[in-house]
């Protein structure tokens, strides 16, 4: 948890507004859900399978409980989990010393993509967050084939100005072949 | 610092062996050197100036103390610096909730880059460094001007599969005008 945030946070969004805060263990399923809830994760095997479960809670317990670490959840006024990131705050030597703010794993629900909701999470993290939390730069990948997602990128202040290269290392039983 | 890392390490390049450790406030000079021995660095500000390093031993001291963090050192057989990376541990979410690890500035000497330390160093990454630390992924940006590092990273078997975005927070003083 990054204990500097003011949280919960309402976040404005084009029409109505959306409460963000922290996740906890209660969150987990809504949580699965919403990373099997797109055509990219699933393909990497987010499909929000029960077996997945105990693997999921062991992630979010690490991320909540790690002080560089936090991941939130934005939710509806019916109180559905309809948003979600991490955020990971990185010192650095570069760019003569800079902290950086690290975003991962941005979701919003399908069913949700229209309501601004993702402009008002992302602004929160490059207006409120990183300001608060001292960091310099706001930093984050996103696959290749989400072209709809650079465009958003770029809307809001994002340059995308570097190449984000992934190298999966092999199971210990695939090395073991 | 990463506890789990068994350090120092030899590296074995082309022609030669290299000693791989972690940083210490004694680097603090080679490694601003190092930072400013690259002309993408030195156009965001990086050239080695004394009145930054109060700025850069800060940020040392912050990536050293860290549990998630370490700064990595490669010395050739006469005690030069010649190569250097970031490396941080990110609990994740994303793919069924694997913990990545992240390279971040990584620079080799401009004088030591036909040695084979460059290749060196990051296949200790993905070999040693991320199966010791439970990651099933590891990662890093490029910035999009440094086309010979793709290659190189490819080489190494990393996947160009993203696009990595920047947003820089504005400084207090600027956002204040």
């Amino acid at each position: 948890m990054l204990r500097e945030l003011s949280l919960p946070a309402i976040l404005d969004a084009r029409s109505t507004q959306f409460v963000l805060r922290s996740a906890t263990s209660d969150d987990l399923d809504a949580l699965m859900e919403l990373l099997a809830d797109d055509p990219v994760s699933a393909g990497r095997g987010d499909v929000a399978a029960s077996d997945d479960q105990p693997a999921y809670l062991e992630a979010l317990e690490h991320i909540i409980g790690d002080a560089s670490n936090d991941l939130l959840v934005a939710t509806d006024h019916a109180g559905r989990l309809v948003g979600t990131f991490q955020l990971t705050r990185i010192p650095g030597m570069a760019r003569r010393g800079a902290t950086r703010l690290q975003v991962e794993a941005v979701r919003v629900r399908s069913d949700a993509r229209s309501s601004g909701i993702g402009s008002a999470m992302m602004q929160w993290v490059t207006d409120v967050a990183a300001p608060t939390l001292g960091s310099a730069l706001v930093q984050l990948t996103s696959d290749a084939a989400r072209r709809d997602a650079h465009r958003f990128y770029e809307r809001l202040g994002f340059h995308a100005s570097h190449v984000g290269f992934k190298y999966r290392v092999p199971s210990e039983a695939s090395r073991a072949e």
